[in-house]
């Protein structure tokens, strides 16, 4: 899961905030949530899983700690999108986009990622080379270029980036770790990818159509 | 100026229909037009430029084949988007994006392309490739490929193509060509760009990040 960590509320009032969040007991459950949209509501939601839900079938208390299942833990109705996955033990990993009206898809070999938020202009990166039984660490350098290519094209996407790795039946966070700006990876990354593209353009030829009339 | 064709009432219901337009007295002016949205209204708008509208200063009937300027033929205020381009005789090539609010930007060497409709998913290639000074036929090229990307991840963008490319102060189409579906160099060229990608995406090494914690 990669999340970058701009809000705004204007041009002009520009900071800083966590977007995605992780919540484990580790080896027995990992849960992430990345949110998009609305900060207070998307503070709001946060609130309310660590605190917790009543169950109106069990009238237990649950939050992402003890819900039995990630469909359950799932289950938020908010207008907010959220990615929201992980992993509690017994269980398969699972994936999920809850979108703002409560609906939500997950992931599955078919759709083997999910984006919330400013999606477009990462997502042909991703449509060409992301599939379901790639390397975990060659979809996160995909991951990476996608979210490179979306904050080149919108200022309302920035640094630092937070990024979560989580291995299938590890229940427990593989990566955690923070892009700052101008951190060697991440910007040799964005170099090698610029001359990449340049490259591929030019090895391209130019267009062979003559005029039919 | 590349416009693709499709056209949609629902998405059982798909018309291909051209969407750019040329007006031209080679040698003497050149006009284009592409539009997104509504299709009632583009069609209503092509009408009107061809049968003109009475200059309230002058109380003559202009067209676009004898508006004294092209800002003063780009002048239109509709319920969709355009690009409006091209070249009168004794003028400089101008393009111009119209909003569907009326109001409009220029193409500048700053602002070297220009896109309406469903731009974001093509926007990142034009960002690194496109500049003011490179050759018309290498941006013709790039905008090619954007228009792929776009079409891969967006159903209502759809094949045929149409291209059209104008020269500086020749007042005349240079190529007009309709690209249809199968055409070998286009199907060429997204293949070259597919493989282009894996292969950039393979010569990036896997990221070096280890947990701080």
């Amino acid at each position: 899961m990669i999340a970058d960590t701009r809000t705004n509320a204007g041009l002009d009032n520009i900071s800083v905030f966590r977007k995605l969040h992780t919540f484990s007991e580790p080896g027995e459950r990992i849960v992430a949530i990345a949110s998009a949209g609305n900060l207070s509501i998307t503070q709001s939601v946060l609130s309310i899983l660590r605190e917790g839900l009543e169950n109106p079938a069990t009238g237990e208390r649950e939050t992402l700690m003890n819900a039995p299942t990630m469909f359950q833990a799932g289950d938020v109705k908010f207008d907010v999108s959220f990615l929201f996955g992980g992993q509690i033990k017994g269980e398969r990993p699972r994936l999920y986009m809850i979108y703002s009206a409560g609906n939500f898809i997950e992931c599955t070999t078919d759709t083997p990622y999910l984006q919330i938020g400013e999606h477009k202009y990462g997502k042909p990166v991703l449509d060409r080379a992301i599939r379901f039984d790639m390397d975990l660490y060659d979809a996160l350098k995909v991951g990476l270029v996608s979210v490179d290519s979306t904050m080149r094209s919108n200022l309302s996407v920035g640094m630092p980036i937070d990024v979560l790795v989580a291995r299938r039946d590890v229940c427990a966070a593989e990566l955690t770790y923070r892009i700052e700006p101008g951190e060697p990876y991440f910007t040799d990354l964005r170099e090698r990818w610029s001359a990449a593209l340049r490259a591929a353009h030019a090895s391209i030829p130019r267009v062979p159509y003559k005029n039919a009339r």
